[in-house]
This record gives structure tokens, C-alpha cells and sequence, in this order.
């Protein structure tokens, strides 16, 4: 048979939106790792005849229900209380939770108020989940077909409970792992590459092949379901392989990819220095690549030319170009990549122009006309790109340039074509 | 009768835990700004069966259901099906939907194959909540005692459509209102405020009084609950005036505010001109002050010397200083600064170097040393932080050498001390 959980996240605070419920992201991914079917998320706040109707309904459609939250001093360890109820369990007092709770306090020098010490009362005949990183013990229990596990709220006590004390626990229930392969797509949109593969999808059931739109870009993400690892992944190799046929150097990476990193290393790898030189993209460029550790390696430097005065001056743009076909087109977004090459010595510069809005230019030009040149020691490329629609916000105009830009120095890097998609 | 809300998130993403819910938590923020109370989240995967039943159970113990996620093309608009029968409702075409459609895949140059129009089906008789950030469109309905909101599940999609479509439908269900005044403070950590209004916060009841730390600065929300708007605003105005008197200069804006925002402002205002000299931040001050419309008008320009090669070509840094001190000094901050003025020809320029991590520089300078520099015509101001400790992270360190950056400027055009906080 195979387990249902829920996921019931106990917080007032969750509710008034103050926090996000990041215990069930966590959780979800774990219990996906382990092979257990995530089937609900539930979140109530700290009221005990809502909470115990949750806590009903969870176990009639589930038969692991894992609780976060309510567990400390703050909240009259509400969850303890009302599951215990539920389950008919009475709460027994435990000294050794209640020392190790006087231990904590003693360590971190605080003062101990005794309410902290209604912690120590636990469901009869239950495990207890150790607490090394907070005070609040938490527990799991068996009742009949259900299995219960409680967790303290705070992500940074949740998750490394979870993973040392409830996952072992846990582990009687789990049948085989589940586990996913993310491929990172630039160039098409999510319904191109959709109507490519939709009939795969369609197909499929194990593994699966699901696409997920991201800002600028898209996933392709294969999960299987299988006995153990290994069998799981011979079933995801012969899909990946079938939609790196179809999609080709659309793949840019996998899961833990991003644009710039994969440009990073490529140039890394090939002992390649590069440089920028932004108009439209502000300093995004930039930002991005030095956002990651190790960029001084590779990175030489960058240009926000935000003005023509600077892209003559600093970049070496012909004032003339400038003044006779403005600011947006592709020989100024050429003489930008090029000046920065030079002025900055790097082996490749990367260079954007365009229109980010929210208003058209003074030439007329469109918001979202965005040219994007990539200046190498082969040659010179440039992409033109059409960004526009009333829709399309300046972040997303930026973000798309810079995505591009990022693109064409991974295809030089790569061999692959640069200007076309 | 007061109306209880529901969110449903629809979406097995979520249940494998590869997105979080934000939109719960948007949704929950604005919810209870609007005086709704939002006593259930849940969150269902792609499974009609499931979602059935969950839109059955939230018609029950909720009066307002909002669903977010399940309306887009690659999930067959599973969850518009789904609530439409629930409720008894059949799906109707909308023509000027199916345009709406058409007329996004246009102006972003984009192929809409067919089943994008699956979305221009809408439950008969609802009001349609455009989409101006995406494809889907969302609608809502009553149907008896229930109100239910659908909305599309990409949060850049979700809050605005939910601010701008859907809480202007909701309106009609609050009764009163509650206000809140934020006030943005830079300059002191959460525990420096809280101690010099730890009082107050404990005494007020209405408006109350709540900080929340931001990355790299904070912010202090008044918040009222009243009949209506001008009674809320007459609760909040004396907080806020006792506030401001305890926090002066540290207080930068509110609610809407950045610091990057209220420096341009500021320039723009006075009619200044600025420029900016990065080595850590490495492009995020331009970055930030170019993500705002209007930037162009005042900003001329940057520098990322990722080098020292770049501080001195093109900032005109002396190689002796670089040679003799490393780039990591308050001398080199001063000279790229004064160099970004001269080379951009701007008013004032801002400079940052300093070592962002994850290592110490090859002069043995710690993570987390940056110097901040401001020149301007009146002179050349600096700051050293000490931003280390074994929490702060790269990205960390990035972001509150540019808060201080901004911060500089933005006292230097108010008047202010500068170097000090």
C-alpha cells in the first residue's frame, strides 16, 4: 500500500501572512526523497476547535500526517494537546525532555521561565524527536493505521529534526525513492516547447516530463518513482535523452545551473575573460556574474553606459553614430561590445542597448527593442530583440536582456550558433 | 456576519516542494489589509478527484474561497474545470479573452499555439479579472452565501492581478478597515530599535506597533483597525509622530520607499547628477538605481572596476596606491570615487570596495571590510564597515555595502551627517 501524508502547519502568523510556510516546501521535498506522496498541505491558525477538525480530516484522507508549529510555551503547546486528544492519547511527563530543556537554557545563559517546562509533556508510548536546536522536543506516534509526527515551526528546528529524528522513524513507511531530474531551457517559450513534447507528456506516467515556466527561461523537470536510486535513474536516462534530442542546445544546464554560472565556468574552464558594457541592463549583467563566488577570476570589469556622453567617452562610440542613429541599434550595440573589450582588455564583451520602459525612447523606439552584441576575438555578433507588448514590465525587458546576453556568450563558448535562437 | 476566507493553491509543484506557496502568503497580507480573516490554507496537487473534494470542503467551513494555480494551458485549466462544477457552472467562451490572448503571444513576437484559447473559457455568468502580467486570465462569482476568486499561480501574475481585479471585487465583503503606516529606518538593527521602543510596542493595543527586519535594514509598522479610513488615519498619526521623534534621521521612507528610490528622488529633485564606482557590489548599486523608471534622468553612468587594471585605467586610480595598499583601503575608495565623478561627469559618485567573500583577499583583508565613498563638490566622505561575522554571507555583504552607499548619498542630500550613522 502507499502512504499518504499531509503536511498540517499550526500558526496564526502563517495565516496573516507574516511568515510563509516554508516547513512544507522543505518537508515536501524530503518526503518526496524518501518516496512518500505528499497529497495536501493544511494550514490552520492557533485555535483548538479548527485545529481538531484539521486533525480529523487529516486522518481520515491520510495515513501520515506530520504537524509544524504550536508546539512551544508561546502557544500553550496547542498541537501536543489537541492531536494527543484526538488520538486519545493521554500526555505523560518525560524528565529527561525537561532536563534537556534546563540544559539548553543553561547553555545559552538565558533565564528559564517555567512554562517552558509544559515542553516536556509528551503523547503516551510515543518516540521523542530530540530538539539540539531549540527547546520544543518533538514526537511521533502510531495510532491503529496512522502514523503522526510533530515538529517544531521554526525552519531552522524543523528541517534538522525532520532529516535526524523523524526521517529514520519514518523510514518503516517508505517504498522505494522518488527522485527528479531538472533540465534549464533557454530560447523557446513554455507552450513551444510544449507542443513539442506534449505527446511524451501525455505519455508518460514513470517517469513523468513536466514543464515549469521560470522568469526569462524554462525547466523540463523528469521525475521517477522507483525501488532505489539506481533504478530510478535508469528510468529518467533514456527520457533525458530523448528531449536533449528534440530540444538540442536549447539545454543549457541542470537543476543547479543558472545562465551565468554556466557562463562562468565555461570561461573558467577556457581561461577566458570577459567584460560588459550595459545601457538598458543598467549594471544586471554585472551584478549577476559577481553575484556568484569566483567571478574575479573571469570577470575583468563593466560599463553602465547609461548615457551617450559615457558611451563616446569611456567606450568609444563614434559621437557621430550616436547622434545620427541614436542610442538603439545594432552598430552602436556593436562599438559598445567592442569599446569594452578594449578599454576593459578581456578577451569577450558582452553589450546591451535598448528600450527597458516604461516609455518608448526619444527616436521612437519601442519598449523592448533591445539589441544585445557579443564582441570575441572571432568576430562580432548581434541579437535583435523584440521584448515589446504593453505587458512586458521593465524588469522583465532587463531580465530577458541580460538572459540573452548571458546566452550568446555560452553559445561562443560552446561552438554553437550565436545571433539565432 | 464576519466572512471567512480559504486560499486553495492548486499545483503538485507545490506538494513535491519545488516552489513554496508564496502566493499564500501575498494573498494573506493583502487579505487581512482588506479586513477579511483567512483561516485555512491548503494546497492540493493536479488531481481532479482532490481538488473536487478540497473546493467541496472549503465551500463548507469558508464563505470566500480563492484559489490560485491550475488555470494555465499546461495543466488543462484543471482547476477552473473543476471549481465550475463544483459549483454548478458551466464554461462559456469569452471572445475578447481569446483576443486579450492573442493579442500578448503578438506583441512579445511570440507562436500561440492553440490550447493557449482553452483559457478564454470562463465559468458562465463571473466577472473576468484581466491579466496584464500573463496569459490567464482569472474571474470570480457568487453563487448563494459563497464567493469564489480565481486567480493564475505565477506570483508575479497572482498579486497583481489580486490587487488590482480581484480586491476591488472582494470590497464589497469588508467591514471596516484596517490601515497600516510603515516607516523604513536604516542605520540600527532590529534589537537597537526594539529596546528604544520595547515600551510602547508592549503598551499600544490599537494602533500596534511591530517591527520587521528587511535584509540589511528595517522596518516599523503601525497598524490600525477601524469603522473607516480617516479614523484608522487618526490612530495611526500620533504613533507615528512619537516614533519619528525617538528614530530621526534613521527613518529614510515609508511604506513604498527603497533607499535607491529616495536617492533618486533626491537628485532628481535638486536637479543633481550621479555616478557610480563599484569593485565588491560589483554593478548592484547601478543595477538597483536602474531598476526604477526614470533613473536615466539622473543617473549618467558606472564603473565595475572588478580589477585593479580597470580602477586604474579607467578611474584613474594611482598603480603606486594599488601596489603599495591593495585595493581594499580608504585611499582607493576616495580615488575611485573622485575618479567616477571626473570620468562620468556627474555631480556626485559613490564607490565601493571591499571583500565580499566567500574567502579574505589576497591581502589578508576579512569578509565583510568594504569601504563605501561618497564625492561630491563639497568633498569626499568615507565609511569603513565591518560587515564580517561567520553569518554574513556574500550576497549579504553585497547588499549592505550598497544600503550604505545609498544611505550616503541620501544624507549628503538631506543635509545630514554622512560618515556617521
Amino acid at each position: 500500500m502507499s502512504h499518504v501524508v499531509e503536511l498540517l502547519a499550526v500558526g496564526t502568523e502563517l495565516l496573516l501572512g507574516n511568515t510563509a510556510n516554508i516547513d512544507a516546501q522543505m518537508l515536501s521535498r524530503e518526503l518526496s526523497a524518501l518516496g512518500l506522496n505528499v497529497y495536501y498541505h493544511s494550514v490552520v491558525g492557533d485555535n483548538p476547535e479548527r485545529l481538531r477538525r484539521a486533525v480529523e480530516l487529516a486522518r481520515s484522507r491520510a495515513d501520515v500526517l506530520i504537524t509544524t508549529g504550536g508546539l512551544g510555551p508561546t502557544c500553550d503547546d496547542l498541537t501536543k494537546r489537541v492531536v494527543a486528544e484526538t488520538f486519545g492519547k493521554v500526555l505523560v511527563y518525560h524528565p529527561e525532555c525537561a532536563q534537556a530543556i534546563r540544559d539548553y537554557f543553561a547553555a545559552s545563559g538565558r533565564v528559564m521561565t517555567e512554562n517552558n517546562l509544559q515542553q516536556a509533556w509528551l503523547p503516551e508510548g510515543c518516540a521523542v524527536l530530540e530538539n539540539r536546536w531549540g527547546t520544543a522536543p518533538g514526537c511521533a506516534f502510531q495510532s491503529g493505521e496512522n502514523y503522526v509526527v510533530m515538529l517544531p515551526g521554526p525552519p531552522r528546528e524543523c528541517l534538522p529534526m525532520f532529516r535526524q529524528e523523524a526521517a529514520p522513524w519514518l523510514g518503516r513507511l517508505s517504498e522505494g525513492v522518488i527522485r527528479s531530474h531538472t533540465l534549464r531551457v533557454f530560447g523557446w517559450g513554455e507552450s513551444q516547447v510544449e507542443s513539442l513534447l506534449r505527446d511524451r507528456m501525455d505519455q508518460l506516467t514513470n517517469p513523468t516530463l513536466a514543464p515549469y515556466a521560470k522568469e526569462g527561461e524554462m525547466e523540463l523537470r523528469i521525475t521517477a518513482k522507483a525501488q532505489d536510486e539506481e533504478t530510478a535513474k535508469a528510468l529518467i536516462a533514456p527520457v533525458e535523452e530523448e528531449v536533449r534530442v528534440v530540444l538540442g542546445p536549447m539545454i543549457y544546464g541542470g537543476q543547479e545551473d543558472s545562465l551565468e554560472k554556466v557562463v562562468l565556468e565555461g570561461l573558467k574552464a577556457r581561461g577566458l575573460t570577459l567584460g560588459t558594457a550595459e545601457s538598458c541592463t543598467g549594471g544586471l549583467l554585472a551584478k549577476r556574474l559577481t553575484d556568484l563566488p569566483g567571478a574575479s577570476s573571469v570577470f575583468r570589469g563593466g560599463v553602465v553606459s547609461y548615457t551617450n556622453e559615457v558611451k563616446h567617452r569611456v567606450l568609444g562610440v563614434s559621437q557621430t553614430l550616436l547622434d545620427e542613429q541614436g542610442a538603439v541599434c545594432d552598430e552602436v550595440a556593436r562599438a559598445m561590445a567592442q569599446g569594452a573589450r578594449r578599454v576593459l582588455s578581456c578577451d569577450a564583451a558582452v553589450a546591451t542597448t535598448g528600450v527597458a520602459g516604461p516609455d518608448s525612447d526619444e527616436w521612437g523606439n519601442p519598449v523592448g527593442l533591445v539589441y544585445v552584441a557579443l564582441a570575441a576575438p572571432e568576430g562580432c555578433w548581434v541579437r535583435k530583440l523584440r521584448l515589446a507588448g504593453a505587458r512586458e514590465r521593465r524588469d522583465r525587458v532587463r531580465t530577458l536582456a541580460a538572459n540573452h546576453g548571458f546566452d550568446m556568450i555560452r553559445r561562443w563558448l560552446a561552438g554553437l550558433e550565436i545571433e539565432t535562437l
